[in-house]
């Protein structure tokens, strides 16, 4: 970049390479609208007034807004690479988003993490990394790869990298824990974004003063209001299975709105496309009463104060042209969608193309002999232990019930909705596998696997029965990895996730048809009509930092009592 | 600093070294006032809520705020080491500065830097410094030191320096000077503070363009607007010459006031100790009716916010305990002032004492050979420019006058109010003398000499006769630096500065009871009742940058013709 050029171009004296003429400018910094040409000179704001340019444009008084920062995703989520999921967002107004490669780093440690890094340097997109702080998530399960405070300073120096992801286990930060405490030191003096839902008082001082900077897992206005006082900033998040923006929005006022900012955290292409991304917490904040102008700034200048993204964020001098245009300031949807002044989607359609490049490291990541796989479940007494789903939650309970049992081992019974979950350990040819007991899943004559299984990742699948349960597991282990479903002993529909069992670099829009479709293969299964998206809720299963009764590959794991149980009532009673 | 412990006095476990019982904490964060204890551990504030300490300390309620921040100080300006500068604005509630140490780098270059830095080390005020970057700040006088953009970068690592001090040289900047953009990138990703009077449309975005991300010489309410729109953060300033808070007040709006900060620049003890520090730019924004928490944010998380300083600016967990106790919302005086959790001041007084070593590189800086000083001021014809002093003013009116000679050399006239006025050379034993006269000083039979003279500090001398001038350039000579004050043929006052002729490190009380009293002499010598300081207007009558006509070591200078110019009118006509 040609400095004096630059000032030339600002001067005036030489013409810019691009001009956005009669503009109504949203001015995030002054609060204001403002009727000004936007001069663009090497991708960058060089000029705001009257200015011409070698191509110029003119927008007839639409609005231009600074493009929208996603403060806390996993691009995972998407199922898609980064490219692949900047074709999906950028269309939406999404210029820049704060990642946490969580999900492929307890596939792939530090090899995913450099995969991301790598497969978002050259795309439209403006991508920063939080390193992942807690893989695995728990001690409770095998996950691909541990990542060390060691591993995480070896990313400290990246351009792209901001700090430490979501510090999700914070019951072990509180309890001063020395090897989470050493992972947050290697990122002192940068951003260090935190994950502690329901926690306050106290125990959320002691979480804060460990270091930790930020928290997107608010559900309570309290709890939102307690952590803006103490030093927060805070993600109003709206994603797939968790909508917290509308609520949290009562607790946002003119005085606590400069500590406030968006996010997605998981949301699935099937809602990017019909809802939105980032453009869709801006409307509903909108739709419920925030002014237009601040709900814009929590979607972009807060976002860039609180990440230190000081040439993102506004339209201003010096800063990037990151830039949206749209007609309807209480509705934001992007007619034209500028990256570094250039034009990267229009009228819902991105304008840019690529290629990814999946390197070896990511990918033949499911380590599974199929032929030493062994579904019985051996049940010595009734009654067990039955995982609930909740109507729309990732959350469960803990049921007791009668199941039928032949030769002391569970047989599904169409009579109740009771199927079998198995969490094959899918890494490192352990062998584990944890059974286990569902009930409200509602499918009667199948089975569903997948490799997308939080947070470690393994193999879960859901059936009927060990031969079609079989079936769908020896296709995920042929694809190595993905969604497979097989109904009436048939492989009906699958999803290649060929990156680390979580992602494919096919077209995204054709990761959501097939989404769609297989959605559809199991409502017609006779999924439960709590169950909004089959996958999210099997995916979630496995979880064991989310109550209250889970199943990983060491077992069926009971989070309230912070231990592993056996599924008869009996012997753990 | 253990941080398990630490964990574990926020969580109530072990009690804090410290607690600020029934505080009324001024949340800046959520702009609320609320009640709680304030827990401080190490320095730092771990707890607010319930809290027992080891020490407790009971407010009755009183106001806690976090303490104030000076946003751009010349340290010198107090004519003070840090140390007792800092003995004089912590009392009033200013924890932490942001110094530019402008004035000791024109005198003695990386050498004063160096020191100014070094004897802010272990004081009880946050001295963070931005590096100058205009040294000298014109080539139309002789400074005593050049700060090259390597000198620069010299500093760029210490970890109290933020970025690069005010760029004054904004007409260079606009022109694309290499050697001005070369130093600005040398502080390329920091802060680069500015110095933009009345610039404004393209010239403004292209010195933005160029880097620059401040303003601290706003006096229009429009500059203020248009800089925060164009995405400056704007200090709005209230030193002893320039008062310029109230003006800007009409430009404060919600919307805005994020991007707003308080600085004082240029403030003498006088001034201080009588009105306040930053808590008077407080004052005074309150009184013109400001929010009171939204003037104590630009005060506080607004400059910490601009500055990058993530640890200061609130009352939250994990930054530093730096507040101010006081009784009044309106009128803010501070009645304890805590440094790191520590009391620091108390009802106006300091608590603390100290030490400052000076080393030999910044002593002995006047060099003149006063027996080669010649002050005769030959003129060839009538009429004669005259500088022209402005009532309260640092710039100057270009006059023509008829003045009294004999011999082809100006004597003093007691009926008209023209005086002789002498830049010395003070740095490098080159002899230069620029000599000049002055209307509207008021003096009658004396003479007054000083090592202060902006940007370059020469010796200025102002007088009736030259034999008079002399004896207090002599005894200025002998001081090493200061400031002479002689009436009738005697030195009636002097004040020793020994630190590059700026400072000295006698106690701050002293040194303004010293200027008090050398006022009041200079008052008696029949100053006129137009100048409300006759050191600050001395001060300023070498600086080149300023309009309109100026005198330095190399003559008389019109800045609006921006040269040189002859004494005489015909010649120069």
């Amino acid at each position: 970049m040609n400095t004096q050029e630059m000032i030339q171009v600002s001067r005036g004296l030489v013409k810019a390479e691009f001009v956005l003429k009669n503009a109504t400018i949203v001015n995030v910094l002054s609060g204001e609208l403002e009727e000004a040409d936007i001069a663009i000179h090497q991708g960058i704001i060089v000029g705001i007034g009257q200015y011409k340019g070698e191509v110029e444009h003119d927008l007839e008084k639409r609005y231009v807004a600074p493009g929208f920062i996603d403060g806390h995703v996993h691009i995972e989520s998407s199922m898609s690479t980064p490219l692949e999921f900047a074709k999906m967002v950028l269309p939406k107004g999404t210029t820049t988003v704060i990642a946490d490669p969580h999900e492929i780093a307890n596939v792939c440690g530090k090899n995913g993490i450099s995969f991301m890094l790598d497969s978002s340097e050259r795309i439209p997109l403006n991508v920063y990394m939080m390193i992942p702080s807690c893989v695995p998530a728990t001690k409770f399960e095998n996950s691909g790869a541990v990542i060390t405070a060691n591993d995480i300073k070896s990313f400290k120096n990246h351009p792209r990298v901001l700090g430490l992801g979501e510090v999700m286990d914070y019951p072990s930060v509180i309890e001063g824990n020395a090897n989470i405490l050493e992972k947050i030191d290697t990122m002192k003096n940068r951003i260090i974004d935190g994950h502690a839902p329901d926690i306050s008082g106290k125990d959320l001082n002691a979480y804060m003063q460990a270091g930790v900077m930020t928290d997107h897992e608010c559900t309570l206005v309290e709890s939102l209001t307690e952590r803006v006082r103490r030093g927060m900033y805070v993600h109003l998040r709206e994603g797939s299975a968790t909508r917290n923006v509308k609520t949290l929005l009562k607790g946002v006022t003119k005085n606590n709105i400069h500590r406030l900012l968006f996010c997605t955290d998981d949301k699935h292409p099937e809602d990017v496309f019909i809802e939105g991304h980032i453009n869709y917490n801006v409307n509903l904040a909108i739709a419920h009463g925030i002014e237009p102008i601040d709900a814009i700034r929590m979607a972009t200048i807060n976002a860039a104060n609180c990440y230190g993204l000081n040439h993102l964020g506004a339209i201003a001098i010096h800063r990037s042209a990151d830039l949206i245009v749209f007609e309807d300031m209480k509705k934001i949807e992007p007619i034209e969608v500028y990256k570094g002044g250039v034009l990267v989607a229009k009228n819902n359609h991105p304008l840019f193309e690529g290629d990814t490049v999946i390197p070896k490291t990511v990918k033949h990541t499911v380590h599974v002999d199929v032929s030493q796989i062994d579904l019985s479940l051996k049940i010595k007494s009734n009654p067990v232990h039955v995982i609930g789903l909740i109507k729309d939650n990732i959350t469960t309970t803990k049921l007791i019930r009668h199941v039928k049992l032949e030769d002391n081992q569970f047989v599904y019974d169409e009579a109740i909705d009771v199927l079998k979950l198995a969490v094959i350990e899918r890494h490192h040819m352990t062998k584990n596998i944890g059974l286990g007991l569902v009930e409200g899943f509602g499918i009667q004559n199948g089975a569903i696997a997948m490799t997308i299984a939080h947070d470690s990742h393994n193999l879960v699948c859901i059936g009927t029965d060990d031969q079609q349960m079989k079936m769908a597991i020896e296709k995920i282990v042929d694809l190595e990895g993905g969604i497979v479903i097989v109904n009436n002993h048939k492989i009906v529909e699958f999803l290649k996730l060929e990156i680390a069992g979580l992602m494919t670099s096919s077209p995204v829009k054709e990761v959501q048809e097939t989404l769609k479709r297989m959605k559809k293969s199991v409502v017609q299964m006779g999924l439960s009509n709590d169950i909004s998206d089959p996958f999210i809720s099997l995916s979630f299963l496995a979880l064991p930092v989310i109550p209250i009764l889970k199943l990983t590959d060491q077992g069926l794991f009971d989070v309230e009592a912070f231990q592993m149980i056996p599924i008869e009532v009996k012997e753990g009673m």
